[in-house]
């Protein structure tokens, strides 16, 4: 018998021949598919013998009501763009096979990666029925990557974070945002932008080109840089509900931009909340 | 591309071929062996090409800081008794490789099954380390079994949950608590019963023994039995935590014992806290 005292060692011993001959990509997604979700499918195509998309609106990850009701939905329609994609197989179960009678557990991950930012505006339980079902899907498909997008950095560090600690055998990949011709950053919300307040929207990429052209310009301060953007939003008439320079891995607030960092950007536009976000690299080039 | 809706169509048609060739059963220990985990060992040896037992010392899970220092210990003995059953992998982690510095994670199984008895003697912390580490050790081991002890009726309830509630790819198997001759149950923190707190021990197992004769001498009202046993913990001297009649799924307090019901104690003994339990047959029969 021997004996094996890290994961690396204990999984090299077992040496698993787990889906050798068919790996497994997998996209979670809550529908109403935009070309954001379909890089993530084509990724996951190229690189993977078999995609499965899931589609399943989760109602533990909202924390309104109003909100839950008005995400868009369209099945056929995402059917049709997944499988054109190159998607194998979409998982769509209905709620109570995700959450049947009688279940009582929850994955949590704690500290500043789920309390700061949305976990302000939207409570901690928004991060807790994430990472709840996204360790759920994650079972349930065993895949070998599951995609996410950079639109929703906090969610992808908490995912990253959420699969080291819980030893999920997945490797995580999270692709750039994909945005419309004027930078608007693609989400199945934007449909619910009605009239002038689409044009509105565009307070979130401005503000963060802005940034990006202050930084180039040799800003590096952050309440310099937060100032900036924030004139930004006012000149689209919009409120910002956080304007945040922080560390890329930690999300911890950052005095002066000298590093790799994260800028997240949070706003109400009419009824419909949006986020956006970029890396700044201390020489003025934003990468996303 | 196929639309599937429930986890075992999802399961079907991704057909994994895992581990075709080696099958993989898990015993997860605390260390410090007695015949109970050799009991797990050996089954598991029995229905599994290849035999893992962890042995780690959760720091979590221990509500009282003195009883994880007092936590027996013997790796060397563990790993000749181990080998000995038929294990062919002992992963021994230190604590550091099970939780990292940035470790944020929590696996929590709310509700009764981890708010009650144990849940109240020793507080729900104690399951959430549990549910946690437990969640940990499968994703490290990807077992197909993994085997508890029943003399932890509480927390195989738990796992059980955990696992149908994370979907969790892993069959848990529930076998027999073992015990000394005289009746007393096998545990690890047995060694720490001093002189003659170790016949006093005997009050747990003789008062699960008296309610069976009662049972089958026709008592089925839960007030009645719970007093037949709480005089026998007199006799030994020992205070009992709770004796519980409960429901052995949900641990709904039962007040009649007319169908199958988990009959649960706890006590300290001197400085040591044991737990034992049976089920009762509404026909006077323990099953333990």
């Amino acid at each position: 018998m021997r004996t094996v005292r890290t994961v690396a060692e204990l999984r090299a011993a077992l040496k698993q021949p787990r889906r050798e001959e068919r790996s497994i990509g997998l996209v979670p997604t809550m529908g109403f598919l935009h070309d954001g979700h379909l890089s993530l499918i084509r990724q996951a195509r190229a690189e993977h013998d078999e995609v499965v998309v899931s589609l399943f609106v989760n109602p533990t990850q909202f924390n309104e009501a109003s909100d839950l009701a008005a995400y868009p939905r369209d099945e056929r329609r995402d059917a049709a763009l997944a499988a054109e994609a190159g998607a194998d197989l979409l998982f769509a179960p209905p709620v109570e096979e995700v959450y049947p009678t009688g279940f009582a557990t929850e994955v949590r991950v704690g500290g500043p990666l789920t309390e700061s930012l949305e976990g302000v505006q939207r409570g901690a339980g928004h991060f807790h029925g994430v990472t709840t079902v996204v360790t759920k899907l994650l079972n349930m498909v065993q895949p070998d990557t599951a995609y996410f997008g950079q639109k929703d950095a906090q969610q992808a560090l908490v995912i990253r974070r959420l699969v080291r600690d819980l030893d999920l055998p997945v490797r995580i990949e999270v692709l750039p945002t994909v945005r419309e011709p004027d930078g608007l950053a693609l989400s199945s919300r934007n449909v619910r932008l009605q009239g002038e307040d689409r044009r509105r929207a565009l307070a979130l990429s401005r503000a963060l080109q802005a940034a990006e052209s202050d930084l180039a310009a040799g800003v590096r301060d952050a309440a310099e840089l937060t100032a900036g953007l924030a004139d930004v939003f006012s000149a689209f008439d919009v409120e910002p509900e956080y304007i945040a320079l922080v560390d890329p891995e930690t999300l911890a607030p950052v005095a002066t931009v000298d590093q790799e960092t994260l800028l997240a950007v949070a706003a109400k536009v009419g009824e419909v909340r949006l986020i956006d976000n970029t890396i700044l690299n201390s020489n003025g080039n934003g990468r996303a």
